[in-house]
């Protein structure tokens, strides 16, 4: 047997926006079968609880409160891997939408470990659908932009074009966008968008305790502070965001229940 | 037992991009225990053909090639529901990406039915992704925007601003991509994007004939033509696009084994 035939394997695995049921049938596989499991805590306790604690390494927050760099992480799913280990490096939502998997990815290509993608729903698309917000629309956006509201720290000024986004006409899904809503309500209507703009709110999206708050880009923040809107959560700016008025009635409430019993399960 | 008790109950069912592994665990289940499916084709053979024929309605396609129209789905679904029916809508990808899953949605709460809305993998991340490619990179890209190469052929212009998405200095992704390639392209080098920046295209993501073929926005109509990329397929635009060349080599291909397994069980 060669060296190579040594070195295990690293799955990079969206864990979907936290109901445990919008988990991929392979990640699910993944999950029951993998030595260890790298996780942080976006994929949500009902999916995290659900993993052999024995399995389980927490790359999210450390002891102390400080962030695992993300070069501690790069370099445990290297060193895992040459020893034989099959890892999944579980991820909120997709890997490639915000969640650094692409500097992971080049990071095993550099250390010549196998790997293979398992894309998951990111809640930008999942958490607005679960709300009856469709992100397009025929008849009102034939397009639509995602941006994150926690951009890269180390730069200078951000890096968002709001004015260019404004200007596609479609929607705008702003993940991680409770903190800065206030900056870039006000950067969208400088830029020219109808204050009357609709906006809907979604934290906790498609978890037992998600909450969805709609208005206007000019009632946006009043709104947010008066339901109480917390991280995490979505922001959906556009006309698409009117349908959930027109359909929650109609919406089944029981996944809500069903979601509330795993968590119970979970916990005992 | 009051008339509303013999309601039944509408899922719009998202499928993913092809591969069966990627359905969610709750599609799945949804698949197996419905009373009827209705679909189209682009779910792909894998799936549908997972599906017992007794219970598959096929709405895309009719005898004689024309489309049914979306008024004969959305009163078909009605009208099962309205019998007792347990129905799943399964559209290909996310319902509402593009999907017209979103008036199929309103038409329902109009009639008053009970839905619930389960997301799928849209291919515009989970191809991208699959195939090395990340559609946010924290170094090259803030934003994504997906926007569709096949438009309401009803309206008069287009309603995508190609100008503000190359101004948005984020990544786009094209749905339905190919036979407008040359149009938009050429679109966004009038709108002052680089002829440099790079682009790939992406035929059946995540499915065994998955064919991946990469060049710049200037060259992109020439690779088309020599390798062939032929509908359906997503074009990416942007510097994620290189991220490929670096990793692919480590990218595990026994996936599309397995496919091919699935599939050839599915046929016999």
């Amino acid at each position: 047997m060669s060296d190579d035939t040594d070195t295990g394997m690293v799955y990079l695995v969206g864990s979907g926006p936290g109901d445990p049921s919008l988990l991929t049938v392979k990640a699910k596989e993944l999950l029951d079968t993998a030595d260890v499991v790298l996780h942080d805590k976006l994929p949500g306790p009902a999916i995290i609880e659900s993993i052999p604690e024995s399995k389980r390494e927490d790359v999210g927050k450390r002891a102390g409160g400080e962030r695992t760099p993300q070069e501690y992480t790069n370099d445990r799913l290297v060193e895992l891997a040459k020893a034989g280990r099959t890892v999944v490096r579980l991820k909120g939502g997709d890997p490639f939408v915000f969640g650094r998997g692409g500097e992971e990815m080049e990071h095993l290509a550099t250390a010549g470990v196998p790997f293979e993608v398992v894309p998951g729903i990111t809640s930008a698309i999942g958490g607005p659908g679960v709300a009856g917000i469709p992100v397009t629309h025929r008849e009102h956006a034939s397009s639509v932009s995602f941006v994150t509201g926690h951009e890269d720290p180390t730069k200078d000024e951000s890096a968002i074009d709001w004015e260019a986004l404004a200007a596609t006409g479609g929607t705008i899904v702003v993940l991680m966008g409770v903190g800065k809503l206030p900056a870039y309500t006000a950067e969208l209507q400088d830029a020219g968008m109808d204050p009357e703009t609709p906006i809907a709110l979604i934290e906790q999206a498609t978890r037992p305790s998600m909450q969805v708050a709609v208005g206007t880009l000019d009632t946006a923040v009043d709104i947010r502070d008066e339901v109480g809107i917390e991280p995490p959560a979505i922001t959906v700016i556009g006309e698409v965001a009117t349908t959930r008025e027109r359909v929650c009635q109609w919406i089944d409430q029981t996944q809500h229940h069903h979601f509330e019993q795993i968590e119970t399960q979970d916990q005992s």
